[in-house]
């Protein structure tokens, strides 16, 4: 057997405020070597993902707080470099949540082997992994949108808002998005076919929201939280439906106030947030109509790669800034 | 036939902020003779409810706004006096709609005969009656609480909560009030039977509903909005369901922010908004079981009653000041 080196970051510190490098540790070990039944896996992408924000905090939260002087927990996709498993074989593609780290050691369990012949291995973190199955649940479980009807997603250029955004269109829905910049609202219109996109940095949400929604808004796919939830309430029409899939003005322990809940009173709202992880039937047919819309060119999506370990901190602050430009991948070479 | 004169109280200028008894104004007007298939009601009682502030304003709202300089709108219950109708007797006692004044006119679109041999007549505007059917939609349509689980109530002495409370109570729940005043909290707990009651205006509210709920709440019954959703928001068990069915604090147009709406996605809750008349299904089991429960002497119930029609207006301010006790009416003699 060959010595493999690992490489893995921890998480040193928890972050006060701002996420820095500094919370953040390399190390450096060997890889044991594998007993009967286990596998060895290079990972060669890792996912960077809003929710990991939360995990580092050290309060309640839906997910267990990411302990420190452990590996940072994410994403990954990587090859099978050795086996003692007889369901996995050398050479074999595997999707697991290794963490922020080059190497893993399974016994097969949560790993899920995927066919790379069609579908890029990364896409398999994005939009036909978990980010597109959270767009599919949030749209098909909780917003159950109606042809014709309104549905506005923020973070609209994100991985997981252009995939909401994308399955409402096919769904016979007008479909807007909120993002930040010209040139993310730009792509939202004419990569990813939405009909309309409001750059929020530009200064006028309130007018441009209501421009772009002349007759309001029925269904709304919830990235971000704070001035943007409140535009999006003065707009719901009766009966609207949110689904609350993120809130990053909030991870940073600061308050996010809504201003506007009145609204879930006089327009009959029903909001409900939701983590993907808990709506386990809904991953093999998402799955499989996610792969199939990549692999038949109908979906599109965009990555953020940053190369190598040591550049995850970074590319994640990025992340949680909105610097990234669809999926934020960190491939690991 | 008897010429009958009618009083009646208009809305003579849309409220600024809080509302004003000079908001109203009493007019005299002849009641004209009624035509075949008509009948004439003499309102006995009038019911006083928290929408009709919302119906005051001019803006978006779940219902028409109320017109100005005509009859303001609300439950009552009254005898048939006169009848060219086949399905109405002189006699009947019938609960409808015919707002502020003694008498109304109809053609018995509406109308809804009620046996007043075991329930008394004005108990149909009450706990048998629409904010009986609220409690019963809120809890058992929204809320769908599991024996065992917590569930919290505001405006707990009310006609509308101290319903929500009992039933929940039947149901096998913990169930946890809040109001304002050590006297109403007595009555929450000892004459409803809930299993403690908070007094928010104790100035320990947070750590008061923390020792009252100590295995999180699972379901909430909104009626205030403020401080007090913020509190229930923290106190949020995964997969908790909030039933909005009023914001008293946001009724005179001031903002009332959200502070916690984060906990929408950390404890994945369910937030829906309604109002009882877009639950026309719920209408027949719910009446049948309030009034069964009255008529048993089960379901307890507690009336504040003003005297006469030109006290409704104070009473009205006095209801949206959390003054009354119980269902606020008006006894139309």
């Amino acid at each position: 057997m060959t010595t493999h080196t690992n490489r893995r970051l921890v998480l040193a510190a928890r972050p006060q405020g701002q996420v820095k490098p500094q919370d953040f540790r390399m190390e450096e070990v060997t890889v044991p070597a594998i007993g009967e039944g286990q596998l060895l896996v290079r990972n060669r992408y890792l996912s960077l993902d809003p929710y990991m924000r939360g995990a580092m905090n050290d309060r309640k939260s839906y997910r267990q707080a990411q302990p420190l002087n452990e590996t940072m927990v994410g994403g990954t996709v990587g090859e099978v470099v050795e086996s003692r498993h007889p369901k996995f074989a050398v050479g074999d593609v595997v999707v697991g949540g290794f963490g922020w780290q080059l190497y893993g050691v399974s016994d097969g369990a949560g790993l899920r082997k995927v066919d790379t012949r069609q579908v890029p291995m990364q896409a398999f973190l994005g939009v036909a992994g978990m980010p597109g199955v959270t767009a599919w649940v949030g749209l098909n479980r909780i917003i159950q949108p109606k042809a014709g009807e309104t549905v506005v997603v923020s973070a609209a250029s994100g991985a997981v808002g252009s995939v909401v955004g994308q399955l409402a269109k096919a769904a016979g829905c007008r479909v807007v998005g909120i993002a930040g910049g010209a040139t993310k609202c730009e792509a939202v219109v004419k990569e990813y076919g939405f009909d309309a996109c409001v750059d929020y940095k530009a200064g006028r949400l309130m007018a441009d929201l209501a421009a772009a929604t002349p007759n309001g808004i029925d269904g709304y796919f919830e990235n971000v939280g704070g001035d943007i939830l409140d535009a999006v309430l003065s707009r719901m029409n009766a009966f609207g439906r949110i689904a609350v899939c993120g809130l990053i003005a909030g991870y940073n322990d600061e308050p996010i106030p809504v201003n506007r809940f009145f609204q879930v009173l006089v327009s009959r709202l029903k909001i409900q947030g939701f983590i993907v992880s808990e709506f386990p039937d809904a991953w093999p047919p998402a799955l499989e109509e996610l792969a199939r819309g990549v692999a038949q060119g109908r979906l599109k999506y965009h990555e953020t790669i940053a190369k190598g370990l040591d550049a995850a901190p970074e590319a994640f602050i990025g992340l949680l800034r909105g610097q990234n430009f669809g999926k934020q991948l960190v491939e690991l070479s």
